[in-house]
């Protein structure tokens, strides 16, 4: 799994995808086919869960939002990255949720990657919810109820038509407009939709339910009534401490499946329950150490908050597959002295290459 | 201490410096001038220490070495430095340490810059080793023997003099090349200087020894029998768990000073100390709620590990001061739809604006 540099020769540079990069990466390939490589990556990285480092995401809170850091390891490459979440920036024009991360080299230190991630975690979230669904839906499932038609709703019809073969969708969402946005974007791909006025229309016929719906607190977008026997959940709203999507009653009929427990615990939809609550890691389902779907009756909820290692795996990806490309850029980031212990010296062989007059102060900036 | 962002209009717009630039953004302003601006950063910060979030690195730790988080908060910025350390990367010809920074708005979550950090760690470390000698040393020092001539040698010596006025350097390495790269290094700069064959050699007549050793495990550069009276020792290169510079009996002697406690327990020479043994942190001294130097006979030691906090600096000053020149690059690292809400969307219109044939899938890849 060792990753290596890009070029022997430049050890200075580091490979940077842009977001503009990112879309021309994603597009010249194929979106499902981007999804259905996610879920590969993310599938061959649960498998060995046991290799990774794990640690609750390190949070600096303010009242306006949050900006975390997600560090993880596989002991050959380490990966983090950086996001935001804060529910007022549509106001001024900003997303809510930004992301960028970086890869790097265990062995030594160094950076091998720097990633543009909002549109990567928007493409891993759904990976990772069809790789759920593929271990705990019924099989044959093709028609799912998408509650919620943001960001994410388009990203998560692709990847469960990807990997499972879904091609009937059910959309409601408080804001008509939003369902109508996913029918324009999503036409073209072979979908039969249908744009439903209340929940519980839209979970007429369906075998699975997605629902992502955003800043609602402790909001309950499915109740008991609204789930058939034999349903999938899968819950990708609900991630954040406070934040769930689903009334209590459902949790306890539900089997229930988690990324990393302990993160889930605080931020999923099992905040609502007690902290001994018997719940099992979706890894471990994959590795056929737990079982996943245990009868065609039984209701399965993937209680999905995202996790470091999904953000490992996607990173994993682009770097593989941005190479021999021309989508990214070469960043200066890494002093390169010729003898290391010669740093200034490299400064001072910089202003000999005509850089500027060191020595003479000059203060002719802008005042801050 | 709020950031403006560089440009309203480009919200995907992250400014990033390189180390090229970084370099050329010194050399334009002059590096004695950069030293003595990021002492007062850091004096500005550490007299609002309490307004800051502290935490320990979050650090991953491999048999090859370790990669470290460090992150901070004023409530209006949040900052955070990625940085390694790796003593064997010199057979390969990388540095050590490398390090890239962070800055971002708290109240948006948007990066507002990128930053290489390994020049500018270099820069901030001697200016935090300057403002503690500010406060810490014997008025009139002028003399100063620096143990360890390796990359953060010049830093030091240029920090004191713009700070201090130190004008004398009395240089030992074991490598006696390393002296000789300090004294071809800082010609030019108005010191006297002279390599000197033993430590005990370099301690004579000098009011300030700054110790900077590297790759050592619990060395002892400095004996209880070198060290005079009313001394100030700027203690650098024992910084982590395992690494020491001084002989316990010289810590014993000493009046100690700190950066951040709970972290320099862990990492700097008081490692060698019990947990309880009393220590004042700088910034009491600067906001004077602690005494610094009490007496022209007392033994200061400042056991400098590094600390979030002076990065958050340093990383302020390069925002502040890179504005208005041509040292940096704008990266497209933000996705800015214009509707958040259809991140799917902006995806689409890429492509209608030409990008690629998303649709149809293609393979040409090469393969991993």
């Amino acid at each position: 799994m060792g990753i290596p540099t890009l070029s022997q020769a430049k050890l200075n540079v580091v490979p940077f995808v842009s977001v503009d990069h990112m879309m021309k990466l994603v597009l010249s390939i194929g979106i499902e086919r981007v999804l259905t490589e996610l879920v590969e990556y993310i599938e061959v990285d649960f498998r060995r869960w046991q290799m990774f480092e794990k640690s609750a995401r390190v949070a600096s809170h303010s009242s306006k939002g949050v900006i975390e850091l997600m560090p993880t390891s596989d002991g050959d490459v380490y990966g983090f990255k950086y996001v935001n979440g804060h529910p007022l920036n549509t106001i001024s024009g900003r997303q809510t949720v930004t992301a960028f991360g970086v890869l790097a080299e265990v062995g030594t230190g160094y950076p091998v990657l720097i990633s543009e991630m909002t549109i990567l975690t928007a493409l891993r979230t759904a990976a990772t919810s069809a790789l759920a669904a593929k271990y705990l839906a019924a099989p044959g499932a093709r028609a799912m109820a998408i509650i919620g038609n943001g960001a994410q709703a388009e990203f998560q019809a692709l990847a469960f038509k990807a990997v499972l073969g879904v091609d009937r969708l059910r959309l409601y969402d408080i804001d008509r407009s939003a369902g109508e946005k996913c029918v324009h974007n999503l036409a073209g791909f072979g979908f039969d939709m249908e744009i439903c006025s209340t929940p519980q229309a839209a979970m007429e016929g369906v075998q699975i339910v997605t629902t992502a719906t955003a800043d609602k607190r402790n909001a309950t977008i499915l109740t008991d009534n609204m789930v058939s026997e034999g349903l999938h959940i899968n819950a990708v709203g609900g991630d954040s401490p406070g934040k769930t999507e689903l009334h209590r009653d459902i949790l306890k009929r539900s089997a229930i499946f988690t990324e990393f427990t302990p993160q889930t615990r605080i931020e999923g939809e099992i905040q609502q329950l007690p902290a001994d609550y018997p719940v099992t890691e979706l890894w471990e389902v994959i590795t056929g150490k737990a079982e996943g779907r245990q009868s065609a009756r039984e209701i399965t909820l993937f209680d999905s908050v995202g996790f470091a290692i999904e953000d490992f795996s996607a990173l994993r990806w682009v770097w593989r597959n941005v190479r021999g490309t021309p989508f990214y850029q070469e960043l200066d980031l890494l002093a390169d002295p010729d003898e290391p212990r010669d740093l200034f010296g490299m400064l001072l062989r910089a202003q000999a290459a005509g850089a500027s007059s060191a020595l003479q102060e000059k203060d002719d900036r802008p005042s801050p």
